[in-house]
C-alpha cells in the first residue's frame, strides 16, 4: 500500500510518498535526494515524544548529522518569535545552503519550519513529515509557509516548496479525534471541488468521525486522492495566480468565523465545514448548484462530526465585515468559490451581500 | 541621457531605468506597470528629508494612495525588528497583494523593504529607488533581500525581484563621499569580473574619489554598465546556482575583514576593496593572473580613495578562521573568485590556506 504522487513545478518537482511505517524510511528517502549532511529536525514536545526517536534513528542510520528543536505547541506560537528560535538553532548548528530542515508535526510546525527554511540563507531545503490529517492532505503540500501577525493569520510568509513530503498514515492513530475531524473537512473539500469519486467513496462509509471507523483502504484513498487533488491544483498554479483559489472553498466565511471566535471556540476544520455549508447554500440561492447536491455535501459533513451551523453568538454583520479584511480581497471585492456540481467549482467576486446575509441567517 | 536595462528572468522581468531627475517620474513609471493603488513608501529620516516629498508628489499625482514609514538609519537596524515595523505599517494601511512597497534609500532600506515585501501576504510588489551608488549598481538589482541575525550578516532573507528599479543619478549629489567611494568598489569589481571596457573607462579618469570629479558621461556609463553587468549575471543565474558567485569577487576576504572590524571601522566597500587586492594577489601567486593587471586594479582602487591594505590590528589567523564561517562555505571549502584577465574571473575552492596567509601577510 505505497502511493507516490509527483508534484511537478517549473523550478523544482518533488514526491509525496504515502506508506504505512514510512517514518522509519525518512533517512533513506532523504538520502536519495542528494541533500547535504546536516539536518535540523523541528517538532513540538508532544509529537517529538511519540515519533522523534524513530525519525532520528532513521536519519542517523542514513548518515545524517542531526540536531533537533522543539517549539511550544499551538497556533498561538506560530509567530516570528518561534521563527527566531529556529534561526538560532540553524546558526548554532551551522546549517549550510545544502542543509535541510525536517518538519515533523501538524500544519503549525510545517508552516513555521517551511518559513524558516525559506528565509534562512535565502532558502535551504525543507522536508515535510506531516503528522495530522490536515497537514497530510493540505498544509504540507504546495509550498505555502508562514506565521501569524499579532493582528492576522498567515500574514507573514513565503512560497517554498518541500524537497519531499513523507506521509506515514499510522501516526494518525495518536491524533485526537477533533483534529482528525478537522482534517476531514479538507478531504470533503477536495471531493466537492475536484474529485467526485472521492466524494462518493466517502458517502459509502457509515461513519467518518473517528479514524478507527474508517476502513484502511478508505484511509489510503483519502490520503492519496486528497494529495493528488492538491498536487494537481498546485502544479497548475504554484503562486496563486488563478486556479489555486478553488482550494479556498469554504474558507472565505470559514476564516471570518475562525477569527470572530478568536481561533479557539471553533477550529479551522470546523470553520471550513461551516464555510462549505454557507458557500454551498449561496450557490443554491444563486441557482448555480442543486439543492440535492448541497444536501449530500452537508450530510457528509455531519457524518464526520463537523458542524453545519454557525456557532451561537456569532454576529452575522460582524462576519460580513470580517470578509472585507480577508487577504484575498481585491479592491474591496470578496472572492467566493462556489460549487456547480460535485467535483466542480467556479470562482466569483460577485456575490451580493444580501445573499450572504440571507444564507447566514438561515444557518 | 536615459538608459533602460532589461532584467530578464523566467518568472518576471523588469526594467532598470536610469535618468537624471527621474525621481519625479516615479509615480508615472509605476502607473505603467499596472500595480494596485496602495503604496507604502519606506525610507530613513535623512533620505526622506532630502527626497521624500518629491517621491510622494510624483506618487500622488499618478493617482497612488500612499503611506510612508521611516526606519532608523544604519546597518545595525537591519533586523527582524525593523521588518516587524514594516509589517505593522502594511497591516495598518491594509496593503493588498497588488499593493507595492517602494524602497527609497540605500542598500539597508532596499534589503529590508524587499524582504518585508517578499514575506507580507507571501509576496507583494516592491519598487527599488536606490539612493546610494552601491544600491544603484548592486543591491537594488537581482532580488536578494534580507536582514541580519544578531550573529551574522544577511543570514535571514529571500529572493524577491523588484517590479522596477528607478535610478536618479542626481540624488548622489547629497551622498557622503565615503559612501560614494564604497559604491565605487563594486563598480571596479564589475570592471574586473565582467566589463573590461568599463575598467579602461575608469582608468582614463584622473580622479574617482568624489562624484564632482567624475564627468557626467562617466557617471552615466558607470551606472549603465554596472547595472548591465549585474543584470547579465543575475539574468543567467537568478538563484545563485553558479555564475552569480562571480559577484562575490573581493567579498570572501572582504566579509571577513568587515566582520572582524565589527562593521564599523571598515565599511563594506572598503572591505571589498581590500578583498579585491587580496584576491588579485592570490591569483597572481597562483600564476593565474599577471602582476601588471593586478597592479592596474590596485591603482584604480587607490584612485578611488579606497584602501589597499589591511587595517591595523586585524589578525591574519582570525581572518582565515572567519572565512570558514562564511555562508558560502560548502563542506568546509572556502570559495574564491579569482581574475584571470581584466574582465574575466574564475571560481575555485582550491586555494591553500598558506597562500591566503602569505598574501595577507604581504598586505
Ligand atoms: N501551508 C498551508 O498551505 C496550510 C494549509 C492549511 C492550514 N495551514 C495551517 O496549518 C495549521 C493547522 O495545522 P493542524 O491542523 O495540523 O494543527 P497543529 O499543527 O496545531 O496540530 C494540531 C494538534 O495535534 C497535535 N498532533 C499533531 N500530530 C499528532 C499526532 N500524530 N499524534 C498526536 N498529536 C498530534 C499537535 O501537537 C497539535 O496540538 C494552521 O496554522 C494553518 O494556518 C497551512
Ligand atoms: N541585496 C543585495 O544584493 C546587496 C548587495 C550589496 C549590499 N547589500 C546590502 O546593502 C547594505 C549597504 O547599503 P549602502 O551602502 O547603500 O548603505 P546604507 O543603505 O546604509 O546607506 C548609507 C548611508 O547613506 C545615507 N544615504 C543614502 N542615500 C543618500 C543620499 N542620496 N544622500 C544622502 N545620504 C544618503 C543613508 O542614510 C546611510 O546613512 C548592506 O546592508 C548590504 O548588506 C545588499
Ligand atoms: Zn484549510
Ligand atoms: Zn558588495
Amino acid at each position: 500500500m505505497t502511493s507516490v504522487i509527483n508534484v511537478n513545478l517549473p523550478e523544482q518537482s518533488y514526491e509525496i510518498a504515502i506508506a504505512p511505517a514510512s517514518l522509519d524510511q525518512l533517512g533513506q528517502q532523504m538520502a536519495s535526494l542528494n541533500l547535504g549532511k546536516k539536518v535540523l529536525l523541528v517538532s513540538n514536545p508532544t509529537i517529538f515524544r511519540h515519533y522523534g526517536e524513530r525519525a532520528i534513528t532513521s536519519l542517523t542510520s542514513a548518515g545524517f548529522e542531526f540536531a533537533s528543536c522543539t517549539l511550544p505547541p499551538g497556533e498561538r506560537y506560530k509567530t516570528l518569535n518561534s521563527i527566531q528560535k529556529l534561526y538560532d538553532a540553524a546558526l548554532e548548528n551551522r546549517l549550510e545552503r545544502s542543509s535541510t530542515m525536517v518538519a515533523l508535526g501538524g500544519g503549525v510546525i510545517g508552516d513555521m519550519t517551511g518559513f524558516a527554511a525559506a528565509t534562512w540563507l535565502r532558502g535551504i531545503n525543507v522536508v515535510q513529515v506531516p503528522t495530522t490529517l490536515l497537514a497530510m492532505v493540505d498544509s504540507a503540500i504546495g509550498g505555502k509557509t508562514g506565521v501569524n501577525h499579532p493582528h492576522g493569520k498567515n500574514l507573514i510568509g513565503a512560497f517554498h516548496q518541500p524537497r519531499l513530503v513523507l506521509i506515514d498514515p499510522e501516526v494518525l492513530k495518536t491524533l485526537p479525534m477533533r483534529e482528525f475531524q478537522a482534517g476531514m473537512a479538507e478531504v470533503i473539500k477536495y471531493g466537492v471541488i475536484w474529485d467526485a469519486e472521492l466524494f462518493t467513496q466517502l458517502e459509502q462509509s457509515k461513519r467518518l468521525d473517528q479514524l478507527r471507523y474508517v476502513k484502511a483502504e478508505l484511509v489510503n484513498s483519502i490520503l492519496t486522492r486528497s494529495c493528488q487533488a492538491k498536487a494537481d491544483v498546485v502544479g497548475k498554479d504554484e503562486k496563486e495566480a488563478g486556479l489555486r483559489a478553488i482550494l479556498n472553498y469554504g474558507h472565505t466565511i470559514g476564516h471570518a468565523v475562525e477569527s470572530l471566535t478568536g481561533y479557539r471556540l471553533v477550529n479551522h476544520g470546523e470553520a471550513v465545514a461551516i464555510g462549505m455549508v454557507a458557500a454551498g447554500q449561496i450557490a443554491v440561492n444563486l441557482e448555480m448548484w442543486t439543492k440535492e447536491d448541497a444536501e449530500r455535501q452537508n450530510a457528509l459533513i455531519q457524518k464526520t462530526g463537523l458542524p453545519v451551523k454557525l456557532p451561537d453568538g456569532v454576529d452575522i454583520e460582524a462576519i460580513i465585515e470580517a470578509l472585507q479584511l480577508d487577504k484575498k480581497v481585491k479592491a474591496g471585492k470578496v472572492r467566493f468559490v462556489l460549487p456547480t456540481q460535485i467535483g466542480v467549482v467556479t470562482v466569483t467576486d460577485d456575490v451580493p451581500s444580501d445573499i450572504i446575509r440571507q444564507v447566514l441567517q438561515g444557518m
